[in-house]
């Protein structure tokens, strides 16, 4: 399958990203053809969005029938380059970083965390609950091409992400995931995605308020 | 300030924090007034986009002048209903609920992290490193109460989860934030938001793809 990657706005891969999941969700209930309409209501969204961010990747869409689950499943994974395996490493072995290793999201996907990183010695050498080492940081850049690492969690403090940001990409790494809230120089070429988790909680918050209004 | 509160849908309302979050940044930098333009470009996003959402909740920029930061910002927190306080429990006080317990973006927010709630007796009325209480789980229902505790995370394994929020559900908590990458029955008029990091992996296997792709 050969198709042109466009540039494609960050809220538009993570829009793709969830009509992913609930495609899953969807196979593994048996369904096989689904309305842009029936995809919206499942997710709760706008079927005109749907359509449209779908539309820049081809013609999936059979007017009348709908969209074939599997295609459109094998379509989203290619974009998204989730058709092959990614191997993570996490640095910093606390409660963040330990969390990430045992995330049980990770489980029948092609993420596989390999390592994580940390220079407490109390830690060096220990294994997660799943077996995953905790290797000296010392040893990161040998053990990312080793174990072709391409993707790094950091699980530090904000008050060393930025430096041990600059040590992953000197090593070459393209794509890390940031927990720290905080601005971060990034150089071109590297792809630094931020999880801010105060905006799950304000969407809770909204729905606290809205509450209130209906009842009020 | 006295708005009607539409139903918006959930991706309107995580970029409506999105905007926040920038407004924010601006602020701390000095700047008083942005143009959906500029705000568009801060935030890789659509202009188009931005207007839509914002139009929703009423008329907030000036033709050629744009957005004032410092009214949309109290706007949007009012909408978003964090222009007031939120008490969060959680319950797990295992790697992921001190993770969230100790999370750095809450500094500065009207979210407080009161108490963390397990049946582990080694991990009972110890503290986090900030000196957040670990509480005994079966007095959640009277901690909910006490501390005013109106958003519960859920930082347990998928297999206890649904009849985790079931509890949390019977003692009349509607705000929930959840990891456990699962399907859960909620009740009407409770909101459980999951946070997938897939997702956010997703975004960085993307980025790893396209660059190959330019490059290739």
């Amino acid at each position: 399958m050969v198709m042109k990657v466009e540039k494609i706005s960050e809220l538009t891969i993570d829009r793709l990203s969830v009509y992913l999941r609930c495609l899953d969700f969807l196979t593994n209930n048996g369904v096989k053809q689904i309305s842009s309409q029936e995809l919206a209501a499942q997710l709760n969204l706008n079927s005109a969005q749907i359509r449209k961010d779908l539309a820049q990747f081809g013609e999936f869409g059979v007017r009348g029938v709908g969209y074939s689950v599997g295609k459109l499943r094998d379509c989203l994974k290619h974009i998204l380059g989730i058709d092959r395996l990614h191997k993570i490493g996490i640095i910093g072995a606390g409660n963040l970083g330990m969390a990430i290793a045992e995330y049980e999201g990770f489980f029948g996907t092609n993420y596989s965390v390999v390592a994580l990183f940390d220079s407490d010695i109390e830690k060096i050498n220990k294994t997660t609950k799943r077996g995953i080492p905790i290797l000296d940081v010392k040893d990161l850049a040998e053990e990312i091409k080793k174990s072709s690492i391409d993707i790094i969690v950091l699980g530090v403090p904000a008050s060393v992400a930025q430096s041990v940001l600059d040590q992953v990409v000197a090593i070459g790494i393209k794509a890390v995931l940031n927990f720290a809230p905080m601005q971060f120089y990034v150089p071109e070429g590297v792809k630094l995605k931020t999880v801010d988790l105060t905006v799950s909680f304000d969407s809770l918050s909204h729905s606290l308020v809205a509450n209130e209004h209906e009842i009020g």
